[in-house]
C-alpha cells in the first residue's frame, strides 16, 4: 500500500462546536461543512464527522469497546484499485472490518484494522481531486 | 495557526507489534525505529509511541478518560514561534494542557486540546526538516 493518507477523520460528539473551535480557535477555512467538515491540510483532509455516523459507516457501535472514534483512510483513484489493494492485504492477513462496497456519499470504500484496532478506510472518492503524488489537491 | 500538520502519533500497547503490522502488511518504511517509529507520509509523519510515553509526554495518565491515545501535532521553525501560537491560542481561550516547554528528545513543545478534547502538540524539533510550505521533508 502507498506510503500516504488522505483522510484524517475525527469523530465528532457535537460537529458544530468542533467545527467552530477549529475557525474560531485555530482560524482555520473549511472546504466544506454539510453533514461533515473538511479542512484542506498539507496534502490531505481533516474531516470531522459525528462519531455516532463514523461509528455506522465502519459498521461498529459508537461506543464499542475498541473503536477509537477516529480513522485514517488512503484513497485511490478507481474502484477497481480499492479492490485490488483488499486483495493484497487480505492474502497478507490483514483483518478486514468492512469489504468495500459502494457507499452512501457517492463513493467507494472499506475499512481494515492494524494490530491494535486503528481503522485504515480504502476508498475511491470520484469528487476528490489527487495530484500525481497521491496528495489531496482539493475537494469538488 | 497555520492550516497544516506535522505528526500524527498513535499510542501503541505493543510498538514492536503494530510497527511490524505497517512494515510487514502495508509495506511501508520507517524512518526511525528507536523508541518512536516514524513513518514519512505525504507532508507529515505517522508516528507510533508506546501510548503510556505519549501520556506521559503529555502529563496525564495514560487511561485517564479523556486521553484519547494519539495527538496531532503541528510544527514551527523555532522555540519563539512556539511561544508566539500558544499566547495567541490562550488569548483566544484556547485550553493548554501543557505549557510549551524544553523536551526530552531535545525539542520544544507543549500541548493544547480543543473542545472535544483531541490534542494537539505545538511544536519546534531541531532534527525535522520542513519545506518552505512547512510540508515535513525529513528527519535527521
Amino acid at each position: 500500500m502507498e506510503q500516504r493518507l488522505s483522510f484524517i477523520t475525527l469523530g465528532a460528539k457535537n460537529l458544530d462546536s468542533l467545527k467552530n473551535f477549529y475557525v474560531e480557535k485555530f482560524k482555520w477555512t473549511p472546504v466544506k461543512t454539510d453533514g461533515i467538515v473538511f479542512f484542506k491540510m498539507n496534502g490531505f483532509i481533516l474531516a470531522l464527522f459525528p462519531a455516532d455516523e463514523l461509528a455506522q459507516d465502519v459498521g461498529v457501535q459508537s461506543g464499542a469497546p475498541g473503536f477509537k472514534q477516529f480513522t485514517l483512510a488512503i484513497n485511490y483513484r478507481s474502484e477497481q484499485e480499492v479492490d485490488g489493494i483488499f486483495d493484497t492485504l487480505e492474502k497478507r492477513g490483514v483483518k478486514v472490518i468492512k469489504a468495500p462496497q459502494k457507499a452512501s456519499w457517492g463513493g467507494y470504500s472499506g475499512y481494515v484494522a492494524d494490530s491494535e484496532d486503528n481503522l485504515w478506510e480504502i476508498a475511491y472518492n470520484p469528487f476528490l481531486e489527487m495530484d500525481a503524488e497521491g496528495n489531496v489537491a482539493g475537494h469538488e
